[in-house]
């Protein structure tokens, strides 16, 4: 079972995530958190992974309505997507599967417009 | 059913904002990202919220430790604090229940450590 919407993309890992950066921008996204998971890793454990970062992307039309909903969504914002280097001269993005997630919240509210979120995450994705 | 651990605090915000961080630390958890929900709102939408924001916390160790047992799971982290404003006086804050979110997730070997996290966040919680 996966909670997420994968692609496995050629290319750098720069080049990919500008382009995952403006695609979200063009879906009504910005990106509001950023984490260098492989810095964070080799900074606080001095351990060498693989080329990864995790984007908070958020719509902020579609954030309003969920806090009004459900107070607590904070728990569950912003929306991720994951960038990786797979290290086989390609690069895999991932958007979190928001229906997936509202499997926890059981607001019927938010199952509404959770898959408009989705197909707005998917289509950043596919327009790579 | 819910999906955080709260608490309910006398004080003021940012107060409260400045003792969860330094709790949080205590705990081997660093705040990487954070949210002011009302500020980005007010900017995105030019509509009024109260006070909220979201803080991603992260354990170097847990982190890495779920990285390898399940490289997607960067589309779940990092575990989230929210803190409002109760507009009664009170701040309630809020840690991510990483049990309840690992059913999303379904992989056995981050189940076995997902209880002590909620216990360290929790523990952060309860030493406001």
């Amino acid at each position: 079972m996966s909670y997420g919407y994968f692609r496995i993309i050629k290319g750098e890992f720069d080049a990919v995530e500008n382009r995952i950066r403006e695609k979200l921008s063009e879906n009504g996204f910005g990106v509001i958190t950023e984490i260098d998971v492989r810095q964070t890793i080799k900074n606080k454990l001095d351990i060498d992974i693989k080329p990864y970062k995790i984007l908070g992307a958020c719509n902020p039309s579609y954030a309003h309505r969920a806090l009004t909903d459900e107070p607590d969504i904070g728990l569950l914002l912003p929306c991720n997507i994951i960038i990786e280097d797979d290290q086989k001269g390609s690069i895999r993005v991932g958007a979190i599967d928001v229906e997936k997630m509202m499997n926890i919240v059981e607001n019927n509210a938010l199952r509404e417009f959770a898959g408009d979120i989705n197909e707005l995450l998917r289509k950043s994705i596919d327009s790579i």
